[in-house]
């Protein structure tokens, strides 16, 4: 651990070590992280529900015992999306205010059996669709942390806590991630168990997580899903093949987004990596609009309690992307899915030759709160199940933080974090 | 419909024929099965909760509204693994004993907004696995009618409900629906929408139908899912390509199930239909056991909660389950995976030359109590994402009902319907 760091700054790697060592306890460690939050919480708005003596309970029973993980005694927050039996769940929607479920997620449950605290509720758009909540930029208030993940990536960007659960249906994981400066990463489709999830497209609904580390998101997988630990000491010794994919997009990201990636291509070259073009042509093309039609049929059935009884409490934005839903075919479904399926062999016979892909992870640096940004760069990725990771690399023209975003093959997960590491380091010069 | 029977014994295509016609009222039809659930219930024990006023009163609700859908007017039974605003959900565990989710799983909601009748919750097994809850099989009280959808079996086949959802993960619709004599449909993975559901294998768990008729399995996958209707008039022009398929797990069907199956192909093959062996030998063989390991991978993680706070609550072969579960490991797990994909690929190749493959539902007539049957039949189709459907043919030693199952190639659920129905008629002579 960074001795000097002040505790809620820590990562979740070296906050667990110093647990297990006895050189820092929970909660000490959860009373920096809610001293965080009592000074910055009027500003970010990032938590949906936060108790603090029920997280500082749950830290000091942890005190009480041995380490049960190398998540022993480490404060989680939990996208609002995710249900807690301990903590009201709203879905980020006024249909579910006050909503209590009566059971913990399976990723909840297991946080708790691994030794984790739960800290709090953090705040999701509604239903994880594009509708703004209340969270604010941590670096400026006039400017969204992105969506639809908002408040986990706010608050692991402001130090407020080490990790927390997204979810990504488009690209609310790496979008906010990129926004906000931190590591998100959405693993391959269905590595962490969805079961207490509120499902909006559960084809493609994924459940990932906000860092500050690439460490950190490596030991929260390998925990849950019972992956190998990532052998992050091979990092120095690989060159990694590194496939440089603007993807068919590119146009829709700005100067500034451009630029960085092509500054981080140069950049990973000149460290030894072997960069080439990858160029995602004709049929990937179709992914975006492909992504918009299988999960906008999906959300039309798994919202038809919330849009038949309660249609006057639906944003506009979504009921309108709600009622383009219902108009989808089944034939139209299965033909997106037909075509997705075509596009992951292709893309799997590419990762055969590369180690990662390099990509845009956002338009550009966060936009203003009236919305949570564009999800374009993450659709496809989402629809191809692959792993991603996004790395914050250069900045906007006002100076907040852009990312590149790392694509590693399917079920590839544990190779793709040795990869973004070396990238990373690369990156940092 | 056919007017000499008694309205509980009417098909939901009928009886919704005869609603919008007006020579019915969902009323009269709720209450002939509320009579016969009087009747009958104290023998058969389907139901997990019923509540005959909240019944009638949607019923009457609906006699007041013009046709909302082919579904209209039409009672449908819920298993209890299903989530519900107005009754008790509680998952066949004690664990969940009277909890009451805050809304209906989507499926559930479809049905209320396609104007039909949430009759009751049918019985389900603990969490949808193996181990037996109360139902008894409607034509013997000492056999089991199978599970895990046991209550939605017998309900249907006992005509107390025409409808009742059901689901699978390794043959839990496939297995009831056989062995109580009724239609037991598993569409391709993911056809009905699962938000709502309680997962316990998120990869496999699909939502499905038991219902008396071909035509009813149709009528409902095609309102939820937005399918196209079946061109049941058709079937008297098809001369089917099927494949009969004895299965790797052949030798675990007793002699009544393996001779109704070969006494069927060549019934069928009378009948026009051109019929020849499939074997599916080598990789198929490991297919059981990976359902096994990568089904007990997942509820190990989506029953956390269950299996860490309430462990005495757990019926002993759950929890020798569970625990197997959590010694299965990623990489085991992936393998599992990556050898369905590759079966997947060759079913695909097969069902190109093939119009349906015909294999045994069961290993035999519905065993005694202790049991819910052995699952074999359905495990390799559940992983293999397949639609099903199993028909009624045949008897055992006592005389208690045999099934046929039906499969057809993936996302073909309409073309399996009027395969199956043709078959249905082939098979009735």
């Amino acid at each position: 651990m960074t001795a000097s760091l002040p505790f809620n700054q820590i990562s979740a790697s070296d906050a667990a070590a110093a647990i297990a060592a006895g050189k820092l306890t929970s909660e000490a460690l959860v009373a920096a992280c809610l001293d965080r939050i009592g000074a910055r919480e009027r500003a970010v708005q990032a938590w949906a529900f936060i108790d603090p003596e029920l997280a500082l309970s749950q830290a000091r029973s942890r005190d009480r015992e041995p380490p049960r993980s190398r998540l022993h005694g480490i404060p989680v927050g939990i996208k609002d999306v995710i249900d807690t039996g301990d903590m009201p769940t709203e879905y980020g929607s006024p249909i579910h205010r006050g909503h209590r479920p009566h059971c913990d997620a399976a990723c909840v449950a297991q946080v708790r059996e691994l030794g984790g605290v739960i800290l709090g509720k953090t705040v999701s758009t509604e239903f994880a669709t594009r509708h703004p909540n209340k969270t604010r930029h941590p670096l400026d208030p006039t400017r969204t942390p992105g969506g639809s993940s908002s408040g986990s990536a706010a608050a692991v960007a402001d130090c407020m806590v080490p990790i927390a659960f997204g979810t990504q249906t488009s690209s609310s994981i790496i979008r906010p991630a990129a926004f906000c400066g931190v590591i998100g990463y959405k693993p391959s489709f269905g590595l962490i168990n969805r079961a207490g999830l509120k499902f909006l497209s559960e084809s493609l609904d994924t459940i990932g997580t906000l860092t500050r580390t690439v460490a950190d998101a490596a030991l929260i997988i390998e925990e849950l899903a019972g992956l190998p630990a990532a052998p992050f000491s091979e990092v120095p010794r690989r060159k990694p093949r590194i496939g440089l994919c603007r993807t068919p997009y590119w146009n829709q990201a700005d100067a500034a987004a451009q630029a960085s990636l092509d500054s981080a291509a140069r950049v990973l070259a000149q460290a030894g990596a072997r960069v080439n073009d990858v160029d995602l042509a004709d049929e990937f093309g179709a992914l975006a609009e492909t992504q918009i039609a299988v999960s906008s049929y999906e959300f039309y059935r798994a919202l038809t309690h919330e849009r038949t009884r309660f249609p006057e409490l639906i944003s506009a934005s979504l009921a309108s992307r709600i009622a383009a839903g219902g108009k989808v075919t089944r034939t139209q479904y299965e033909a997106g899915v037909a075509l997705t399926e075509r596009c992951r062999k292709r893309i799997d016979d590419v990762l055969r030759d590369h180690d990662a892909l390099l990509a845009p992870s956002a338009p550009g640096e966060a936009p203003t709160i009236e919305s949570t940004g564009d999800p374009i760069f993450g659709l496809m990725w989402t629809l191809l199940q692959l792993p991603c990771l996004t790395l914050p690399y250069g900045s906007g023209p006002l100076g907040l933080p852009l990312g590149v975003q790392v694509i590693g093959s399917r079920a590839g997960d544990t190779a793709m974090f040795v990869n973004a590491e070396w990238i990373r380091r690369a990156l940092a010069g």
